[in-house]
């Protein structure tokens, strides 16, 4: 019962075979083996176009160095008040790209339009001393296991693109969204006006596979640069691209991202069911938020569930009562219907 | 015939093995799991005192992010003038620490310690302008396959300790130095006076396992937020701390450097004896420099062998004849004593 | 009429005097001629004890420079939601600091010290995602005119010391502050437990005098560095220096900040008077927010007037009605009576 | 007798006046002054064409910003081993460009244009590990006093461009060199192809006045945010431009090197002429080095010389007697014959 984090899981058997099939060989290092490059061309496929691929280590470096392909001196990037770059990452993405993040609020963990438009109009082009705004980044699923919709994501990218603003989107859990819009990932990106990707494999069954995914070249251009000086150019980089060729085969990545969402729906519809819990908001990824009664969190923390408290939204501040508490719960490719039932039935016991 | 580069290899077996393990559990992200927690016990071990550990993905990051922890604002580092951290990092430990490389020239790959010193005089306490001497980086194996023997460790920590430098050693190829030395952790780096350490894995049969070592416990105080805003805290840490769990079980990682350093004997040996070939300069780590004809090369090549020429020293104008080439051979945990004896017999066929 | 800003105006003739008088000599440079020495000198008589002085080029810089003294990495600086660091500063701040800033809102221009708690207590010590709390910075007076009492002043110091965070002052506009308080420039600062001031004179009457001041000695152990590193040590600093010594003379910067606090008076108590403008809020120092009629504006403007129009808070959307405008008039050390007595006779006539 | 640096000097007289005449007045701040913009003018007049003219406090912003306008990520700046760049600004210039300083020999203080090209050669364009060739940076006047003719500064410039790399003179004495070499501001920048310069008013009359002159517009598209970024936009910003404008006006400029040189050529004669001292190279600007008895050193010391002893290169091991010391003399717009001719004798009488 790990609803902690979908990086509590370990890694997908069918991508660990791939990675011990690799490590009996020799290969060119720094990205260039015949490995490395297929699972570029699979990129391209995936994306169904040309697209410029870049591994790095975590999800931190894939939005970091994102945003340091578009920096410009002084510039301001908007992002969700909750984003994981302004509120998870310890200030590597201005640290890296030397930006600012701005927040923009909005319900359900999305950036509200009129919102982000009147945001970026207090930046205007020549205001030197407020700075400059530079770039949009979306989060997609949200860290409040929502999701944008391919209308919403188009609504924000046409504001960015008004104001001549590179989109990026933080795909940390892009297979969940992916799945649970039954959209193709042209679709949800480059045919919406998303510049640059961050394309997360870690949480969704690989051990450690990130990669940036740049649709628009211009902003690549200087790229190989910018990740070897961030120190993020693996020797034996063959090891992340046999995780990706056996994640993209044959749908595994969709598969495994439907089987967490399908657990999280799960989970959702026994915690509607019972007396002692509620949603606290609607989700539609793999994440649930639930207000429990701390009766029934004790008791399954006692009986070896793991999950997090949650902070209560200043938003929301009526949505927990005295003897309750609001948690979250993360399902991923490696949880089971039983441990989601016997979550459940510990809940309904307390 | 895979000698371009330790790098090339892929993973042992049993570590690869370790990691296949740990792949089907749940486990506490970002360092949090129990597994972490021991292999912490076990560097505590291996290097016979209490040490804080960080893993991080690359080499590269492993030097800069040492450098970044003993930061000082106008500081400067004195490198040997050939090191990885002025040649080969982009200038990544710079970026990192926001300091300086000074290069310190040096035969055989090794710092001068008369040259350290006047280097260091250069910068006197009080001299805000040129910058102030900050911190001492070596590299154990060297660059150019040499090792600097305990007392010449000594000398260089000392020059360093008298300027009140804290000492970092890039130990990229560490256990190759150790096993050639016939030393122990301990006696190579902080019962010399070593602070801080890059000890590397990924060269010596792991697929991504660098770890930093603090002996020096102030300056690993801060270093939490250093990794975490540097974007190298992996979610999955876990499955570094597998690989060097099966690293450093049995001595493992000492028989793989061992090995390693056998096939360069045998290389050495065998190219001592050809008439098309003979060392460029005496090495002793797994790292032989050789001039050879261009016709060995070409044949050598031609059979799929896989190596690098390498430039010619300034210092030595007159090591390369017109119809020779410089060339660099590494071996690895894989490296075979028939790809080292088809090698030799191709070259001496040539 | 020139009310745009405070730094429309010239210099003092009793500072630009000394400033001549020191053009026809020799002196030592970066800061080591006798001049510079009995101006430090200076301000230890100024802030009744011993403090660390430090000249810099602009009050962007002093800001930026006083908040890399006490950078931590991963800091987190907390500052009023319109602060200068974080509205007119183009993100100079987090690049000297590497720090990002956070905003804190509350009335009147002021950090309201129950959100400051809320906030530092979102960044646990422990919580190295979020990144920690790092310091606290107060502009006193404040970009609205307004002005912390002690009392106020000493309430936000005490919630930054119970989180062990140093507390840095905004001084660009110190003296009016200080003389609306009617304080000392001991009791404004360090005695309520202020750390770093950046103590401005080039808006009261000098052409380019911004200070640093510390009163935590630690905090400027590295300071000399920061500042070189930073390109802000002029050569012939002694030019600096005599601004400051005419400044600090006779109380002549109290004088001069006197005289445009009351020429800000005396325009608050002409625009309370007229029937087409009032003022907006509340000002104590030598800014006037105040909401005209169009009419007034413009006549005002055609007839010489200079001033900004000003953005309208989100917090006071129905301040102005349509045909209304916000404008904020900014007094000087050079602002006559005559200016203000036009000014409001423009204003009545239209 | 102040031969310490030519910063030690006051201020030019006309200079000052027209300062003073313009701390009267009001005008409008940041560079947006009618003053501001007609010295902008003046410079195109200056270099006959139209430039963009930014203004920053010291040479050590001047030189770092304008390598920050031409930053390229891992790229490194060549400039020569003992230039102020590399010895003289704290890692100012690394910190503000984010690149490496790589030092190139030469004899007399500038740039051996064969060890150029083969250091660009070290650096070619796929070379990720290395970092990437990124910019030319020459020194006019040399640190070591001496000058490059126009042919010399062609033959480093031709290089530069062979190479796609852009060029950045560093002209703290840039009226030195320009009177020496008798040729035109453009001549002696951008016919020879030059890009941006560092132009250096504070040594030649200025108390604070330095300018960086773009000749490629493209690199000071960015600049603006880069300046206020750096907390280098001064508010009073026509400050400087006053200091210009009475610089530029009437050859005034021209005129103050031509005096600061010729104090110099009459130094250097007497030298010459000495039993107890002689010139330790030859120079062409205001800055003589000399090779005293210290017996004389010590009496010009005692009777109020100021002047610096300087290092022995490391080139020139047997330039100095065990007896003898080697010094450096600047003089100065303000040195007058009376100073010299007094030096003079007192190293002959001692």
């Amino acid at each position: 019962m790990f609803f902690a984090s979908d990086n509590w899981a370990g890694a997908h058997s069918a991508i660990n075979d791939r990675l011990s099939k690799e490590s009996t060989r020799f290969a060119a290092a720094y990205g260039n083996s015949e490995l490395d490059k297929s699972v570029e061309e699979r990129f391209n496929e995936i994306f169904e176009r040309e697209v410029s691929v870049y591994f790095v280590s975590t999800g931190t470096a894939a939005n970091s160095l994102s945003l340091a392909s578009i920096a410009r001196v002084g510039g301001v990037v908007f992002a969700h008040s909750e984003a994981h770059v302004i509120e998870d990452e310890c200030g590597a993405p201005d640290f890296f790209s030397g930006m600012r993040m701005v927040g923009v609020e909005g319900a359900g963990g999305k950036i509200d339009p009129a919102r982000l438009k009147a945001r970026i109009a207090g930046f205007p082009q020549d205001a030197l001393h407020h700075g400059r705004a530079a770039a949009v980044t979306m989060t997609q699923a949200t860290e409040t296991g929502t999701i944008y919709s391919l209308n919403e994501i188009e609504a924000i990218v046409r504001i960015a693109k008004d104001n001549d603003l590179p989109v990026h989107m933080d795909g940390a859990r892009f297979a969940n969204a992916l799945v649970a819009l039954g959209a193709t990932p042209a679709e949800m990106t480059w045919k919406r006006g998303v510049d640059v990707l961050s394309f997360g494999g870690t949480k969704n069954g690989c051990w450690c596979a990130e990669a940036i995914v740049f649709f628009n070249p211009e902003l690549a251009k200087e790229f190989a640069y910018i990740r070897k000086r961030s120190a993020q150019l693996f020797s034996k980089t063959r090891f992340i691209s046999a995780q990706f060729e056996a994640y993209l085969q044959d749908d595994l990545w969709l598969d495994l991202a439907g089987h967490a969402n399908a657990m999280a729906t799960r989970l959702r519809a026994g915690i509607g069911a019972l007396n002692s819990a509620r949603l606290a908001w609607e989700t539609t990824s793999n994440e649930v938020f639930a207000v429990l009664s701390k009766a029934s969190a004790d008791a399954a923390k006692e009986k070896g569930s793991a999950f997090y408290d949650w902070p209560v939204p200043l938003t929301m501040p009526d949505l927990v009562a005295e003897d309750e508490v609001l948690i979250r719960l993360v399902t991923s490719f490696a949880t089971t219907q039983e441990d989601v039932d016997q979550f459940l039935s510990i809940c309904a016991a307390a």
